[in-house]
């Protein structure tokens, strides 16, 4: 408005992309290095390990969380036909909480760990990763609302990708989802954390992906 | 001169880029595992947790200079036509710093928590911290002078780009701020804080697109 | 079926290879920081790294594992013409492995190291690595498959490509390769991390590439 | 020979190039995580950081190494046409020592700290070091040869382009360099260290682009 929109507009996604790219891949990738190594288990190693199925869970919804919000970010910016500064900042904003999970995760881990034998705090603990789970969620859906406010789809071919995303990854009802289950760990901590595990294996295997790959494969 | 241009010119930025949007992505993301989780704070989880606020300060001011840089430099190299091999070099100065900057973050996180009772560096702590954001800004300016020296935005239209960039992010003001927080924290060290803080956002959330945002959303 | 097949296809597998090239790069590279540098060892700091040998062994086996699984990561994409929300998904779990690959590593590192006395749990930590490798093998199997069923690779000259890495890579045999590796770590875990070296090996330097370099290195 | 060329080449060498940014940005990035907060320093921190400067001195080493080499291996790719499997793997082995400096860095770091009053393995830990840099730049000679020879620069251009980048990098010279260095090291180690600051800046700022930065910043 009060700047032309030359000077804010970049035609090039593909660095917005390579960037995000790397913080999720590395957000990711960094959850398994708070995983601790039982010491001295000896020939207790195959149980010690198993002792520590709670942290296994926590890394496999920390996982989930960060790879769904990637395909559903992937798909947002597929839509997209260019990117403006504004984009760049709020996008920086959903990395800030994406590059933060592993924190959340630490904590959850550590408090749900089995093997310390000490307790309380799971329930802040849950509530903690369920409340940043939350925000990447509406962080989203506000990154899909500015781009389509600001016209950065491109016309009706972007919006009519936008609006199969928006049938497939159903961004409202997920960020319901997660905001129940967190107030559900606040009560109930152990429910929660199944609460997340249940949304995250949910999204991650739609009813018809899985109906057709079963089905293909009983046929060969 | 002592050698032609064909010898010490690459077309390709693709790979300049990809390089440092990756360590972009990893200062930037390495941030949080410097972030200590409480130990067997029990049921005081939550107290204990909102004790380590200037940690979380800490890290906010980080991830949003990184992240500002980042937004900088694409514009930088958004503008260019193509790179040279004494442009990867001073890029490389400037990632030095990019990848330098988690390890003051940490100093100062460390010597501004109020879980340790014991006081005294964090003067120190602040102006190091201050004093690398400048030089980073200082090292973007050097950049932006260098590409235009060699003429490596190719003609009219990427001047023209490197000027808008310029009007935009305002390369100079931040270094002047910069310097000044980084002066005002070596007499009072939150004050240098607030200022990090304060210089962030002013930088990230530009007047006009608050106002636009306030603005859209009310008539929805 | 259920739903268009225009909803579920991305044309774009850009951004697919991005966040994959990301997450395999940051587990590669995050294997070296788990080598625990000799403390105070002084003078007999060589005596001291030298005992880190199975360290350094496990390492080995951990880069050039993960190293494999991406070159034929890669040579599955490259015969893609395209993918889907299923693909994107299914390659998240191999993703899932791929992160977690470290964990194990490090387990075997800890457990077969030579400066600590203690013995006992080298078997579970053996086999353990060696099931994460199996399933990765696996893994990369399905997505094979299901690109096929899902007409990913578009057409013939795709699937003349698929069958050349078939031939090439040989994944069926990695897969008993390394069911049997796993197999013997469970009943002597010095045998089972010697053929995880030989199999790396084995894949690593086929016998052409061998024979073409010494054959023309010969005749400079 | 044993099977045709189309099995083996790659038309697309991105991926290669995304794969290998990744693990020099990730390793170049990493070495920061293993400098040492001072800890309980107080008021005595500015003092305390200054203690460090071996640290600081073994850190810039190991960045502009790794940033050296990443800079030739962008020339050499660059001047690729196309990579074939072998190449890839070559490249691995490259890779795999880019991703190892960060441990020997870190020894470096460990054995040169003033803070530490313990002495002895400084030689160890220096020619460790040395030994490292040295195989990356024979990696990196033994990557061009194989392209040489495996005709993957794609003809006169690419290998006018080749002939070019050995004139700028001169690979050989800094073989020796390092050789050099690395033997300086096992006799005086800090002599070691000092040579290899000066191998570093002096592939770092070529003669010719000082030369025409002062020149044309006089001129402004």
């Amino acid at each position: 408005m009060s700047s032309p929109p030359s000077l804010r507009d970049f035609k090039n996604k593909g660095r917005l992309e390579a960037f995000s790219d790397g913080v999720f891949a590395i957000a990711i990738t960094l959850l398994v290095i708070e995983i601790a190594v039982p010491q001295h288990a000896g020939g207790h190693l195959l149980s010690e390990l198993f002792k520590e199925r709670p942290v296994y869970l926590a890394y496999f919804i920390a996982f989930m969380s960060i790879g769904l919000v990637w395909i559903e970010h992937n798909a947002l910016t597929e839509a997209l036909e260019r990117v403006n500064a504004g984009f760049l900042r709020l996008n920086l904003l959903l990395l800030l909480l994406v590059a933060f999970l592993p924190y959340p995760a630490r904590v959850m881990q550590e408090y749900l760990s089995l093997v310390d034998t000490e307790h309380g705090g799971e329930r802040t603990a849950v509530a903690f990763f369920g409340v940043v789970l939350f925000l990447m969620s509406l962080m989203l859906i506000v990154l899909g609302r500015y781009a389509e406010r600001e016209g950065l789809f491109g016309g009706d071919a972007g919006e009519k990708r936008l609006e199969d995303n928006r049938v497939k990854y159903q961004l409202a009802p997920s960020l319901i989802m997660y905001g129940v289950a967190t107030l559900c760990g606040l009560i109930q901590p152990y429910l929660g954390v199944i609460l997340y595990f249940l949304i995250g294996v949910y999204l991650f295997l739609p009813v018809n992906t899985v109906r057709r790959l079963l089905g293909r494969k009983s046929n060969s």
